[in-house]
């Protein structure tokens, strides 16, 4: 085949491989090289072993056609948070080095039932807990960071080294490098994805989601996880957004927004407008607005529950900000925590009702483009509020700020009317996002030119 | 020592163990030689490697004076949905026979580290979600259920096979044990203690407890797993009851309460009378008329997420209810389900109000004694009000029904009011449970003399 098969999306390499054009051998063999090429400058991965790969592989060619799965052959990176029975699972933490569970966190089963090439591990901040960075950098800068917590399923993404990634979301784990890194991700609605196998930060909070280079393969893994909607999304036109009626809301974290994000914003509301779209400005209700406080109070409260365990085991070995949660250095009580739960929940229903007048609510996904350095993986501000909500939030990249970094704008959408959502955001990432993804360094080669 | 150490509470063995009188390793063999005579007609474990017990016993004996904790040699019995990295985790599950995570649970963690001698696995109904009874029997009677989905730790705790163990509870799991074999149990507040590696059913329900044969041990179990109210709760009065103000909840279920359940409510009220407590009647409000049918809904919805990843690896391995929830076979909607959710979490901070009123609302623990018959692990419909409203809950034994099987009550309170509940539990048993619990085969003897 002409185009090198790394620079497939999920859906095309599931093509290709269908067609017989394409082995799985060759194909992760590409993948590799991909990522051989490119890892001294990404570092995305904590575990990968080639031969592995190309042992599981090999034995998804031997499968004889009838039994071969959906997503057959399709490389999947697995964030360093979930287990996987034949890889380590380590946390990015001391205490877990070289742990290997042994089992499959359900999300990876789901995957492998369903023909996926479980390629590696994924670097993630400690725990998915911190914004403490790890070793890799922006797949499109090496100077900046790609966002956490879910940092190297972001990077290895953007960077062709996989079509499709697991990460996690708490504050704003998925959408933050999604934004940063300038690819597409879904945080589905809270408890509609098995998080069984994935490590604990939040109860009330934790949420699978996953990258892609495009919103159709968003939409395969969608439905591979089991999502679905009471009623079956209308089909949108075929005059794109013409028609869908979308709400602009700048969040009561605006004044967070920087020149990246603010120019963001306008571009892909002029965009819509201009392509026939109904456009709104939406204000949440004064009682949305203590929701960014509301969050941090559950958050670190939950944190001091879930790492009380290891905080007993090895102290010494957890992060300040981690210690610091279990030793309530924030001081809130357990009669804040009640109330920011009862009060959170009271409001979900209330943003669904809102949501619902419109196709999606359009939302800023961060407040600028990565920040230079690796030591912190940015602001999870504009997150909170939607991972508190429960809602699915995707972030559609396709914008971009200060030395041609990318930027996204994300697009949320009631409780559990996720493929509603993909199936708006298909048609306004076709307005956005006016050609397919390139490799980075074809990107920044093209912008020097131009 | 003059008392076989089986017979000892927790509490009671760390004090021998403490002062010299026992080593951890004679106190081991003394559980393994009553398991032995015992385990014929109760069955509780699914797991238990003697040599491995012992093993870890004479680790323990060894250790330094200063670096013994807490729990120092105390015997715990995990229920086999909770991973311990040096046995298998069953699930009950042909799906996950032998199946060895080599990860330590949160709870299992903090056990250790607090010096806890990790006795064995015990039974559960599968993945701690549905009502068929395991092989285990009820610790007073071989032709009647232990309960369940907890089916080995209560029995294995009733006839002083070990004096701890931890449970789970979604819907009834922990209490109705707990009742059925006439033992201490406590279901904490949601998300007040880890939960990490506990397979899940219901992420909005799923809550670990533990089972004693004195609230003096769920109390010290308690602070071992980090639990704290706010306030410390105060003293109270060497009155024991006198002065308590305690409300009796009969709740919307009343109509199932057999008559084992309605004469232990009704001595339980003369008891705590006669005893100087105040009583006060509680009705709830209509708007929690429906609360039972919601759990409901919640839980058969979370388990279509839960075990749609064993559905698709084994389906043919999975019990018919369980491929009933990811079939969608009762029908509820997302709406209907996020209705529930919204609808359970307004009700949380109401029935906390009504509650605070009180010193504790004493509510039923069962419709009945334990049913005739293992196939049936008895009905929840007493528990799920309190498991979906995330309080803390303490069954007390003390009471008999038919054929002389015992029969507990239960104390509740405002979520987060843990310790202040067993505080207030310690008076009330002191009232109802006039003689230490006797070993099962003891009380039929005397039973049958009498």
């Amino acid at each position: 085949m002409r185009i090198e098969p790394f620079r497939l999306t999920a859906t095309e390499a599931i093509k290709a491989i269908g067609a017989g054009d394409l082995t799985v051998e060759d194909y992760a063999r590409s993948l590799l090289d991909r990522i051989k090429e490119r890892d001294d400058a990404v570092r995305a991965w904590i575990y990968l072993d080639g031969d592995q790969v190309l042992e599981q592989a090999r034995a998804l060619d031997r499968l004889p056609k009838e039994e071969r799965g959906p997503l057959h052959g399709v490389a999947v990176a697995i964030k360093d948070v979930i287990y996987t029975k034949d890889m380590p699972t380590q946390h990015n933490s001391a205490i877990y080095k070289d742990s290997m569970p042994e089992i499959d966190a359900g999300s990876v089963t789901m995957l492998r039932q369903a023909g996926a090439l479980i390629f590696g591990k994924t670097t993630t901040t400690e725990f998915a807990a911190n914004v403490i960075g790890t070793k890799t950098a922006n797949a499109h800068h090496e100077g900046r960071t790609p966002g956490g917590s879910s940092s190297g399923s972001g990077a290895a993404v953007a960077d062709f080294q996989v079509p499709l990634a697991l990460g996690t979301q708490t504050g704003g784990s998925m959408i933050r490098p999604a934004s940063f890194n300038g690819i597409y991700a879904i945080k589905p609605t809270w408890g509609s994805v098995s998080r069984e196998g994935q490590k604990i930060y939040s109860l009330n909070l934790d949420t699978l989601g996953w990258y892609a280079r495009s919103i159709e393969d968003l939409t395969l893994l969608a439905t591979i996880f089991g999502l679905k909607d009471d009623e079956i999304p209308r089909p949108l036109s075929n005059n794109g957004v013409s028609g869908l009626k979308l709400a602009f809301c700048k969040t009561m974290v605006w004044n967070h927004a920087g020149s990246g994000t603010r120019s963001a914003f306008s571009t892909a509301r002029s965009l819509l407008s201009s392509s026939g779209a109904t456009i709104t400005d939406l204000e949440l209700p004064p009682e949305f607005q203590s929701l960014p406080q509301l969050h941090t109070i559950m958050l670190f409260s939950d944190g001091r529950v879930s790492f009380l365990p290891e905080y007993r085991l090895a102290k010494s070995s957890l992060a300040a900000d981690l210690v610091e949660h279990v030793e309530e250095f924030h001081g809130y009580t357990r009669k804040q925590y009640l109330s920011a739960c009862d009060t959170i929940a009271a409001l979900r229903p209330k943003f669904d009702a809102l949501a619902e007048e419109f196709d999606a609510v359009i939302v800023p996904s961060v407040p600028d483009v990565a920040p230079e350095g690796l030591e912190r993986t940015g602001s999870a501000v504009f997150q909170g509020i939607w991972t508190a909500l429960h809602v699915p939030i995707v972030n559609i990249p396709g914008f971009t700020g200060e030395e041609n970094m990318p930027i996204g704008v994300s697009l949320v959408a009631p409780r559990y009317r996720d493929l509603h959502l993909l199936s708006v955001a298909e048609q306004v990432a076709k307005v956005w996002v006016r050609a397919p993804l390139e490799l980075p360094e074809e990107r920044r080669r093209k912008k020097a030119t131009a």
